[in-house]
């Protein structure tokens, strides 16, 4: 039987519509090197969205290859419940120096997870401090955190919720976002002008709220829409004025992709809990962080009898070859210098949007930061996004517009002159699509 | 600066009140092999809990180390939403045959995930279905599912949700569960006595309730307690008449820990659901998945405008290392036997903690299935399973006993000379306990 149909006879592909599959098949995956996706018949694709935004590496690293074959040599997994090793302490070390304060690092496998970890802490410690009637979160409008049920409560798609608004967490969303097109955009550095309405609302759930999660600076489900540096400084100090815990969720932002480790950093902010995942290991395995501080941390120690301690577990947090994956990626980021490449290249990707723009004559709000340029797309033919995405495979690339929004967010080591391919792929798809 | 303390600068243990490390440490682990973990000081520990009750087939296996490095030659991660692979492919035509009628995979990686998913798609086949009004859940009393916020919600262990209860869904738990010690008791195979009482419980809910989940013969993390498959066989009889999904949790249960692959086989019934994970890798690397019926498949299986697809997604779904070790794991079990062995060693395993409360007289409620078995002990000791975990690290195991609960679930491959180890150390560890 061909590949297809084995794989359409069981296979439930996430976040996808079945039926989708009868006309365009599931691609079929043979190896994957560096920017590139080989299919099994022969095929190469530029994976422009680096699979769901994780391979910031790239695919195939040797590196990474050498670190994971090393650690199953010592071990695999042992439960990290009641022991640790060199592999995961060496980790902690790397990840408690992204952020002056966050010295303590919870793991599980999932981002999903991560942000559930980060809600339900932020929850627990303020139980535990007498501020039991602080049990309310509030997120961003246009945010993504994920589908188990808490993330989702705080995600605001409305799509991925209306099935499920009978077992969802009532959580109040921030309008009025001060978005910007880049760094340059006056908004970046003072959003006074929208400042008054955003406080107004959050003053009315000052005394409710146990925290306020977000992705800073970048929402990525949300359109990779990008906003001022200044509202996230502005919300740091309101959240700190209030004694109200923010969450910021980097699992798409960290490590990178804004040009920075975190992107929290282009507002200089520190927030109290930090959600990692995604590049945590470049896209190998499934790992996920959540980093806080010491003074979190010390709500909840105490002697076992006064039932303060996190009851929260997963199987897998602290897997050992998670680790060695994670641990060496930080070496990589030193050695090849991703970060200052990053801060390099931006510009590059971004004129390339440009050029997009400029042959196509169809896309509107080009965007960027980092290593991620954006634009919305003006065509009229249904499902736009999703015709793009078919024509640009023929073509050479692997896009995934996020309906009619398209990007790119390749892996950050990838090559100006693959830059340059997927710039010429991009502008082809459109136009075929508008033929 | 010294291991341990490298650690506890940064490491929060899953599970753990970290004020405890500073009386006994964190186990430092260097290497593990086959049921034994090797600490740096060169000490050998029996993992008598299968680390967490994932590692199934031992550490080390080196069919699953060749199993993984194969896969990273050709390619560690791909997004799996629109794409697919041989070895994905095969791992799902091998789920596919562990029941009948589910022939239907969708993958994550925590296990608490996959019971959200579970759910989560309960909820939505009944709201495409124009059932909106069944929304609730229902759950055992003392059982466990996980603790992303749905499936802590229905999870009844009260030390782990009082934090939260602001946050949790309202979910009934079922009463009265007919226990037993092992498949002889004579309410494994009838159970009418206690029926009638869960049935009037059962009865109060059928109109609203979406799903039932439980853990199917054995609640893990509700200290090990069996029950009868009568009840499973009535409960699964009686949901059928309701319309009301069951979903089978066999996170814990699944790949041979109860002598079968599937711990619903010894009732011979067939849940809407099953949610699979730590065995599904033997515990190398996290993934989950849950099984469904090709009837629910087709409830969102549309055209794309209708809007019913299933938007439930994360990163690492189908993680093809993963994937890798998970298929090679089914070859394993069928090369080394694993299901037949244990159901040739379960007994041995239940006699060796029959002389365990012989020898000590300290142990009541003896039970086992498969290869798990059980007793509560019956020490006035203040947190007795937590001092015999201390005391048997140095005589050579990690026990881990479940609050007053002490329990065996090694490595299903474990030999019959390292049961007997495990049985003498576990004698004299309680008996310094008692000291």
């Amino acid at each position: 039987m061909n590949l297809i149909k084995r794989d359409l006879n069981h296979n439930w592909h996430p976040c996808m519509q079945m039926k989708d599959f009868e006309t365009f098949p599931p691609l079929s995956i043979k190896s994957a090197e560096g920017s590139y996706l080989t299919l099994t018949n022969g095929q190469k694709l530029i994976d422009a969205n680096s699979s769901w935004w994780c391979k910031s590496l790239g695919h195939g690293h040797p590196k990474l290859k050498s670190a994971l074959l090393k650690q199953a040599e010592q071990f695999e997994h042992v439960m990290f419940g009641n022991t640790t090793n060199e592999t995961i302490i060496a980790l902690s070390e790397k990840l408690a120096e992204l952020s002056p304060n966050l010295n303590k690092v919870f793991y599980a496998s999932e981002g999903s997870c991560a942000v559930e970890i980060a809600l339900k802490m932020s929850l627990h410690a303020n139980y535990l401090q007498g501020q039991s009637h602080r049990t309310k979160f509030m997120a961003l409008k246009n945010g993504y955190h994920g589908e188990t049920c808490l993330a989702l409560s705080a995600s605001d798609l409305g799509l991925y919720r209306k099935a499920y608004e009978s077992i969802l967490q009532p959580v109040s969303f921030i309008d009025h976002i001060p978005y910007v097109l880049s760094t340059e955009d006056p908004l970046w550095e003072d959003c006074s002008t929208h400042w008054p309405k955003i406080e107004e609302h959050l003053n009315q759930h000052s005394k409710t709220l146990s925290a306020i999660i977000l992705e800073p600076i970048v929402q990525g489900a949300g359109n990779m829409k990008i906003y001022s540096k200044d509202f996230l400084i502005r919300l740091r100090q309101w959240t700190t004025e209030n004694h109200i815990h923010l969450i910021a969720d980097e699992i798409m932002t960290g490590f990178g992709r804004t040009g920075y480790a975190l992107a929290c950093e282009h507002a200089t902010i520190e927030p109290d809990f930090i959600c990692l995942g995604k590049g945590l290991t470049a896209g190998w395995l499934p790992m996920s962080a959540v980093l806080t501080s010491q003074n979190i941390y010390d709500i909840f120690y105490d002697d076992y009898a006064t039932h303060k301690a996190f009851l929260h577990s997963h199987t897998h947090s602290g897997n050992a070859l998670a680790a060695a994956i994670a641990l060496e990626c930080f070496k990589i980021t030193e050695e090849e210098n991703i970060y200052a490449s990053v801060q390099k290249n931006s510009e590059y990707l971004y004129k390339n949007m440009q050029q997009v723009a400029e042959k196509t004559r169809l896309l509107q709000n080009v965007r960027y930061i980092g290593f991620i340029a954006a634009a919305d797309l003006m065509i009229e033919v249904p499902r736009a996004g999703y015709e793009i995405y078919k024509n640009a495979i023929p073509l050479g690339a692997f896009l995934r517009p996020l309906g009619n929004t398209i990007y790119w967010l390749p892996p950050l080591n990838t090559s100006l002159s693959t830059l340059d391919e997927l710039t010429d792929i991009t502008i082809r798809a459109i136009q075929k699509t508008c033929l």
